[in-house]
């Protein structure tokens, strides 16, 4: 197995391409990384870089040595101790990771890691993890930015990264219904191109879309672009298969029941801690084909929230509604002249969109919203808009290059009711500056942008991009995280929006989590997981 | 505590009327139920019933005697041991419930019944049960048809009911947020009384709304009365307070998270066994401003499925698109020529409805659907809507009326995938009818209604009115039950979408749920009621 084959994400249908190569410290693919000279264009943004980019880490340099435990015998030929496949998988996707890996101090590697080819195999593994007390950590694309693929446990216990990728066909189409049988394993791109022919989608695309799968985003709850409506993966949910040391869970293909507690609202957000999920049936959608956008600027930051507030609680559902302040409006090319900028889009595949779209600006100007372009749709986006989207796309890769600079970077994401949201934002911005100012003696870069509005309130997303101090990144990354945190618990806004809890946030976790939820949570991984193999110490400990 | 105060919702606001009284055997209001004069005329629709109607029941005839335990000394003030009280307690609403009590073999009348004011009165209550080992069984409006408020466990052991509805208040009014802190004890009406000088709604309108509760409505995962988007309570349930053996759980006021499964969808649909649901934070909205609906008839049923289907899978999103056949259509009064109809309706708060009622209107059409009435909407909803919406409401009490006359009355629901929908349909008609000929020597009535569409699947409601065999009508309708659950079995469709599972279902759901699920809600009651008192025989069963 070489490390192309394990760290990659399957090829596209026409196969004649050669396989491209995943970068095993950082996001993405390896080719699309800054090289040095954007790099250092990128340090120089931020003051107190360093002078010249952190070399690109090489595997060899890690001294990865023989595993602790040996292949399970009749498993062994879905298991590999290739060090290039091991260390792919020391940890996730955060700045965290990224720049313990460019200081050749990467998170733990696992032992070994396992590929199976279908559900007994996974099973299987399970049973031999719990008799030789082998840690399981399931593994989709990766992207995790929590720690939530990284063993942080017992230096001494073995660990296995069971890595789900081979699992990753449609099973069945069901077009009366719209909806598909999907294993878990499956890359965001893989799965829309199988769906695609069918005329259908499921419209799930998270930032990490690329580089995520099917069973990471339902592991996680992920929130998929849509501002509005359906866009947790939760909602697009109908079953799951979950593969359980106490047995495989397999709940019924349902459109709604009432019928106690929901079982697949167990094992959504379960984080691998209850289960591996190894497929499910997905709610599917047509493909939207009236699609309208616009982009209204705001002087005023509060004027903007009141606005996005009337269009969520409207019922005109926005797909895309989001609203960028003027710092992240400023770097994504939206905006020039010190605006936020709020970027509406409406998409249908039953009826023309424009009408929407202009009752939408018309609320947002009613809250002292511009709009520079004339409004409307069909095929010409706005020219913000458009800057908007390819700076999204890019985000992730800039990030590695400030990491190799030594800057520090971080974003991260909450949700809270209206009522709490301006106070949030404002004090967010203000204390996490301060800590970076404090812990680096420089000013930081804190943006913020509202990814998802709801009735009630919003999901408020803030990147940070500080100086570092040189060798000490993650120290000041974990300051920054915990001051962060510690405004969010003081706002009782929640720790995680759509980046899943993992280790990073398990500590404010435990504080949102009401007491007896826990107790039955612990109760539940008792009684899944007797032998603690899977993915310890993510959601709970059990001793 | 009297009778009157004891099962009565809150009096209305202009208080010097006097408290209606409610049936203690039947539904709703006992001013309300058709005279003897009208249950012979309903009796005279169904061939095989009696002459005459069996006499209303009184309470003073079923011997109730001296409660097997003493109500707790520091709570007694909260307790009463009245019979009427106790009699009107001994079960829910269903068909079975009825003819028992018309029997005079009601359920097993509680020992007890107490009437907290607070939740601590309900933890202290909680804790002396589960020192003398005394079931409780929480009790909102009484409206269940699962015997879900029936305790049926050792007949040695004492039983309370636990009624919730002192608690019955709106504490929190967030405007800015859309949402209310409201007691679980509240009625329907009372609630949208105390929300209406705000300017919001809870929108949410089980066809028990009169006589059933907030707390109820969580409990059992209710369904509302829209057929599309945001009708089951889930989606309102902005956060919970729920009182355990264990402790208080509360979550928090969050519009979205993604921090691990989610605490309240364990406590949604609970119905009473791992907690009493106290009060909740729910999602409120703009009461609509706009309103349109029209009836689409059809000559061929499974072209109307088509039309339904077509209309789910849109996104139109209808407020009403309900879907009567030819014998619920004719006995509502919406048809009068053996037509299907399909009652349409939109409304919004933010903009006028007519267009997308015209297009629903369309793709009805274009299935095969006729309109007679001009469609569109204002101020004159079409006969056939209103003649369903009075026959709807005025239901319940028609079945007490057919129950007075010896008829088997039976209502119930499912929800299935497209793909299933219509031979579930068909399954269920013609099994049940031969069930009933078997059992009575006399041809049911059974109809269908679509209630509820989604994207992917749609939940039949059923209603069968059958002969009774006099003396043994418990016996039919648990013939018609058994024969029903095992059809909707067959097509793996739920045994309840919106009518809980109760005591009734029981058998049924321990074949739907997973059965790794089934270990984690046991280890959860065992973790959060070791002594097992809270409504013992519900959803599970731990030693």
């Amino acid at each position: 197995m070489t490390e192309a084959t394990t760290s990659t994400p399957p090829s596209p249908p026409s196969g004649d391409r050669p396989a491209r190569a995943r970068s095993w410290w950082g996001w993405g693919w390896a080719d699309a990384h800054p090289g040095d000279a954007e790099c250092a264009e990128l340090g120089a943004l931020v003051p107190g870089t360093l002078a010249r980019p952190l070399p690109v880490p090489r595997i060899a340099d890690l001294g990865i040595g023989a595993p602790a435990v040996a292949p399970p015998g009749a498993l062994a030929h879905l298991v590999t101790a290739d060090p290039a496949a091991r260390a792919a998988r020391a940890a996730g996707k955060a700045y965290r990771d990224v720049i313990r890996a460019l200081r050749r101090r990467p998170g733990r590697v696992p032992d070994l890691v396992a590929r199976p080819a279908r559900d007994q195999d996974v099973a299987d593994l399970l049973e031999w993890a719990a008799e030789r007390n082998v840690a399981v950590v399931p593994y989709g694309g990766g992207s995790s930015v929590t720690g939530g693929v990284e063993y942080r446990g017992d230096a001494h216990r073995a660990v296995l990264s069971l890595d789900l990728t081979a699992l990753d066909r449609v099973l069945e189409v069901d077009a009366t219904g719209r909806a598909a049988r999907i294993q878990a394993g499956m890359y965001g791109p893989a799965l829309e191109d199988a769906l695609r022919p069918h005329g259908l989608t499921l419209r799930h695309f998270p930032q990490s879309f690329e580089f995520s799968t099917l069973g990471g985003w339902l592991a996680t709850r992920a929130g998929g672009h849509y501002a509005t409506g359906r866009t947790r993966i939760d909602a697009f949910t109908q079953s799951l298969r979950v593969v359980t040391p106490a047995g495989t869970s397999e709940s019924w293909r349902l459109p709604s029941s009432g019928a106690g507690p929901s079982p697949d609202r167990l094992f959504l957000g379960s984080e691998g801690a209850l289960g591996i999920i190894t497929e499910a049936w997905m709610r599917l959608q047509e493909r939207p084909r009236h699609k309208a956008s616009a982009a209204v600027s705001f002087t005023d930051f509060g004027a903007a929230l009141e606005a996005v507030r009337a269009l969520a609680q409207s019922d005109l559902g926005p797909a895309n509604c989001r609203l960028l302040d003027a710092g992240e409006a400023a770097l994504a090319g939206a905006s020039r002249d010190g605006s936020a900028v709020l970027v509406l889009g409406f998409e249908s595949a039953t009826a023309p969109v424009e009408d929407r779209l202009a009752l939408a600006v018309g609320l947002a100007r009613s809250h002292g919203g511009r709009t520079e372009t004339p409004t409307g749709g069909g095929g010409a986006p706005d020219t913000a808009v458009d800057a908007w989207r390819s700076a999204f796309l890019r985000m992730p890769y800039l990030r590695d290059g400030l990491a190799r600079m030594g800057a520090v970077v971080e974003t991260f994401e909450t949700a809270a009711t209206w009522d709490r949201v301006p106070a949030l934002i404002e004090d967010v911005r203000t204390e996490v500056a301060a800590a970076a100012l404090r812990t680096t003696g420089h000013p930081p870069m804190v943006n913020c942008r509202l990814t998802h509005v709801y009735p009630d309130g919003a999901a408020p997303y803030f990147t940070v991009v500080a100086a570092g101090r040189p060798g000490n990144e993650v120290a000041v990354w974990d300051e920054l995280k915990s001051v962060a945190a510690e405004v969010l618990h003081r706002h009782r806004a929640t720790i995680t929006h759509h980046h899943a809890v993992g280790r990073d946030h398990r500590p404010s976790y435990d504080r949102q989590r009401p007491e007896p939820f826990a107790l039955a949570l612990r109760a539940t991984k008792r009684a899944l997981d007797p032998a603690g193999v899977l993915n310890p110490g993510v959601l709970v400990d059990t001793p």
